[in-house]
C-alpha cells in the first residue's frame, strides 16, 4: 500500500476546514497520538485531526479519498490489538471532541450518543434514570463507546448480558467517500434488507467512521452480590465454572484470575484485606445480580454448593459496597498490572465455555514446550481467557523466534476446539499474521471484498485486520 | 434478469447427482412449490431439487451459477413476504431433506443443526436436556430454522430474549461459486474479523445457502404465567404496553390483538370459554417467566396494578396448561384466521415501542383516508405490529390503485417514528417497492454491492430485497 504524504497544502485545507486549533502538526502530538495501548508500539502520523461534527469528518474523509492520504481513525487509544496505530503514517481521525449525549429516550430505553462519549459517563448518565448499558470492558473509565463498537468490546457482565453487538441498535457513520449514512433503524427487530449495522460493530474502523450510535438499554438491576473464590488448583477452576452454568445459573460476572494476576495486580494497585494463602493457584471473581435479594441469596447458595465439589479454601464475600470496588479495582487493574511487570504480549483467546480447562492446560504446555511463562485471567463464563505471555528471563533473540510459533500453537488450539483467535481485543494490527488459522482463503477473501466494496481506494485503517 | 431456461441436460446432470427421485418434473409438484404463505402469488419453478447433503448443494449451486440457471432456495414455505417464490422460474432448491439435529452440545449449551429442522422440533429437542431456545414465529410447529436465519424471525419471546440472530454463533453455508465455508466460531464472543454470520442472518437467500446452524442455549425456565386483559379501547392497549416496561418488567411475551384479530380467531379454530364483552376492541396477552413463582406473582401483581390505570375488564389469568395452550393456541392462529376472512394484504411494521399508539392511531387515519379497514396484532412489547389491510366491499380497481398508495404512507409512518418497514418477515418479493422509504441510493447501492460479492452471477433467489 502506498499513500499519499501530507504535505502544506493538506495541512491548508484541514486548517480552514477545521480551525487552526484543531489541526496538530507538532512532535509532542504525533507522540501522543503514536501508540495506543498495544505493547510498546509506536507509528508517528504525519497530522492529528479533531473534528467536532460528522460534517467535517465527512470532509475529512472525501479529501483524503481523493488525494490518497492514509486515515486511522482513534478513540481513547485503549486498544489492544494496535487497531489506532497510524502504521502508514497519514492522518489520525481523533474522535475524541464528538463527546455528547444526545438523548436518553427513557420512554423507549434508547439511548443516542456520539461515538467519543466515554463508557462509563454513559453508564452513569443512563443509571441516572434507572437504565442500564452493560458492556463495559476493563478501560470502562476512559475507552469511548465507539471504540467499543469498532472492537465489539465485551467485558465482565457479556456472559449474561452479551456484547456490544447485542446492543447496538443503529449507526450513523461517514464512508470514505465522505457519505453519511444511517444503518438501520431503531428498533428491537429488522428484517429489512442487509444488517449494515452488525457489519460495521467490530469492523475495527476499516469500512466507515461511526459517529452516532442508538443503543437498547435495560432496567438497572437493583441488586448484586459479588464472592471471591480462592482454588488449589486453576484447572479446578475452570471447571467449576461450567459446572456452575450446568445448574442452571448465568452469573452476572464469572471472572478467572490466575494467582500471578491477582499477586501483580495487587502490588500495582495496594489492595487491603485479601490475604491469599501460599497453595492458593487461581481465583473465580463471581457475581449475581437482579430485583430479588432473596432470589439472588438462593443463587449463592447454589453455585456455593457447585464449589465444595472442588479444593477451594475460605470464599470471601463482599459485604459492603467499598469491597465490591476493592474487588472490581483488582480484576480491572490485572492487566495494566501484568503489563508493568514485565516484556509481554497479550492474546485473546476464546473457546466454548466448558473447553476452558483443555486451552488452559494446552496453553501452559505450549508454553512449557517454547520456554515461556504466561499469566491467564479473563472472563471464563464467556470462555474468553487473556494469555500474557510474559518476556521474563527469555533472551531478546529467543523471544523473537520461538513467541511467533507459540502464538501459532495457542491459536491453533482454539480454533481445533471451535474457537477463535479474539474474543474482544480484535485483530487490528498485531494478530493479523493469525488470521489465517481461523479462516481459509475463501472466507478471506469474501472479507477483504466487503472492504473494498466500503473503500475502494484503502484509505481507511489501512493495514488494519488483513495482511 | 435473464437466465437460461432448464433443458434436459440440465435435469440428466441433477439426477445423476442427486438421484432420480430427488429431481421433481410433475406439474403437481410444480404447483407445490409454487407458492409460500405470502397472499395468493404463485410463479412455477421448472424443477425441483431435494439435495441430501452440502455436498450436493455445492454441486448444484456449482452449476447452476456456471450455467446462469436461477436458484431459488426454499425452507418450510410459511413466509410471509415471498422469498421462497421462484419469481424466475428456474430450481428450487428445497432444503426438507437437510433435517437432522447434528449435536445437542448441553456442555457449552449449544445445539448443531441441519438448516431444514422444524423450529418446534429443535425447541422440543433441546428442552428435553434442560435448554430453551427462545425464537419461535406463530408458524413454529411447520417452520424451518433456516427459513427462520433467512429472515431473522421473531416470534412472542422476542420481546424478552432477542431475536434469531441473538442465537446464531456459527454458519455453515454454500456460496453460489459452490465454495462451502463456516461464517464464524462457535463462542459467545467474537472480534475476529467481519461479522459474516450477521451478514447472512437475515439475507433472505440471497447471499447462500445456509446449510448448518449452530445456536446458544438457555437454561430453559422453569415456570410462566399468562394473563389475557381486555381493553375497551386499543389505543389504550398499546399505551399499556410500553407503561409496563417503565415500571422496570420485562415480560416474556406482549403481545397485541385487536377486536376482530380475536373474533376471526375464535370462529376459525373454535376456541371455547374466553368470552368477549361487546364492548373490548383489544387485548392484551401477557407472559412472565422465570425459575421463582413467587417472583413471578409479585410481577403480575405490578403488572395488574399499571393495567387498573386504564379502562380495562376483567383479567383472564390462565391458571392450567391446558389454558395457556388454548390461548397461546388462539394468538398463534390469527394470521391464518384474518387471511382467511377476506383477500387482505398483511404488512409486518416495526417502531420504537412506544410510538405504537402513534402507529396504530397512524394505520386507521390512513386506512380512513383510502377507503380500507385493517386489523392488527402482533408483538406490541417490540413495537412489532402486523397490519392486515383487507380488501372487504373495495373493488378490484379501488384496492389495486389505493393499496399502494395506502401502504406508502402507513410505511413512511414507521421510519418518521424511526421505525422500519419489517420487523419479521423480510422483504422477499412483495416488499421491495417499498424499499426506498427506509433507504437512501447510497445504503441500497452498498446492500447491492455485498450481494455482488457473494453472487457475482446474480443466480441466487433473483428477484428478492433489490428492486
Amino acid at each position: 500500500m502506498q499513500f499519499k504524504k501530507i504535505n502544506n497544502g493538506d495541512a491548508d485545507f484541514f486548517q480552514k476546514t477545521l480551525g487552526i486549533n484543531n489541526v496538530l502538526l507538532d512532535e509532542e502530538s504525533k507522540q501522543n497520538y503514536s501508540h495506543d495501548e498495544t505493547e510498546d508500539l509506536k507509528f508517528l502520523p504525519e497530522l492529528i485531526l479533531k473534528p467536532s461534527s460528522v460534517k467535517e469528518i465527512s470532509s475529512i474523509l472525501k479529501y483524503c479519498n481523493e488525494k490518497n492520504i492514509a486515515v486511522t481513525p482513534r478513540a481513547a487509544g485503549t486498544g489492544l490489538s494496535g487497531g489506532a496505530l497510524p502504521v502508514f503514517g497519514g492522518v489520525i481521525l481523533s474522535i475524541e471532541k464528538l463527546n455528547r449525549i444526545i438523548e436518553i429516550d427513557d420512554r423507549n430505553h434508547q439511548v443516542t450518543v456520539e461515538a467519543g462519549v466515554i463508557t462509563q459517563v454513559l453508564q452513569d448518565a443512563v443509571k441516572v434514570k434507572g437504565l442500564f448499558y452493560p458492556p463495559d470492558p476493563a478501560s470502562k473509565g476512559s475507552c469511548f463507546i465507539g471504540g467499543n463498537i469498532a472492537e465489539n468490546s465485551g467485558g465482565p457482565k457479556a456472559v449474561k448480558y452479551g456484547v456490544v453487538k447485542d446492543y447496538v441498535l443503529n449507526l450513523e457513520v461517514v464512508l470514505p467517500s465522505g457519505e453519511i449514512i444511517w444503518t438501520g433503524a431503531n428498533v428491537l427487530k429488522n428484517a429489512t434488507g442487509y444488517n449494515l449495522t452488525q457489519l460495521i460493530v467490530g469492523s475495527e474502523g476499516t469500512l466507515a467512521v461511526v459517529t452516532k450510535i442508538v443503543l437498547r438499554l435495560l432496567p438497572h438491576p437493583q441488586f448484586d452480590l459479588l464472592m471471591l473464590v480462592p482454588f488449589r488448583s486453576a484447572i479446578e477452576a475452570c471447571e467449576a465454572v461450567n459446572k456452575i452454568f450446568m445448574e442452571g445459573i448465568i452469573p452476572s460476572a464469572m471472572e478467572f484470575m490466575e494467582r500471578d494476576a491477582i499477586d501483580f495486580a495487587k502490588q500495582f494497585i495496594e489492595v487491603k484485606n485479601i490475604p491469599i494463602a501460599d497453595d492458593i493457584k487461581a481465583h473465580l471473581l463471581i457475581e449475581v445480580d437482579g430485583n430479588d435479594l432473596e432470589v439472588l441469596y438462593k443463587e449463592m447458595e447454589k453455585i456455593t454448593n457447585v464449589l465444595q465439589q472442588f479444593d477451594i479454601s475460605e470464599i470471601l464475600f463482599a459485604d459492603t459496597a467499598d469491597q465490591k470496588n476493592e474487588l472490581w479495582k483488582l480484576r480491572r487493574s490485572v492487566a495494566e498490572a501484568v503489563k508493568s511487570h514485565s516484556v509481554y504480549k497479550e492474546e485473546d483467546t476464546v473457546v466454548p465455555r466448558a473447553e476452558l480447562p483443555k486451552l488452559l492446560q494446552g496453553v501452559k504446555d505450549i508454553g512449557k514446550k517454547f520456554g515461556f511463562k504466561s499469566v491467564c485471567y479473563g472472563h471464563a463464563g464467556d470462555g474468553n481467557l487473556h494469555v500474557n505471555i510474559i518476556k521474563g528471563e527469555m533472551n531478546n533473540e529467543e523471544w523473537n523466534e520461538k513467541l511467533p510459533l507459540g502464538i501459532r500453537e495457542i491459536f491453533q488450539l482454539c480454533v481445533d476446539l471451535k474457537g477463535t483467535i479474539s474474543g474482544e481485543h480484535g485483530i487490528g494490527w498485531v494478530q493479523k499474521p493469525y488470521m489465517n488459522i481461523a479462516f481459509n482463503p475463501v472466507q478471506m477473501n469474501l472479507m477483504k471484498q466487503i472492504k473494498n466494496v466500503f473503500d475502494p481506494n484503502g484509505i481507511l485503517n489501512p493495514g488494519k485486520i488483513f495482511d
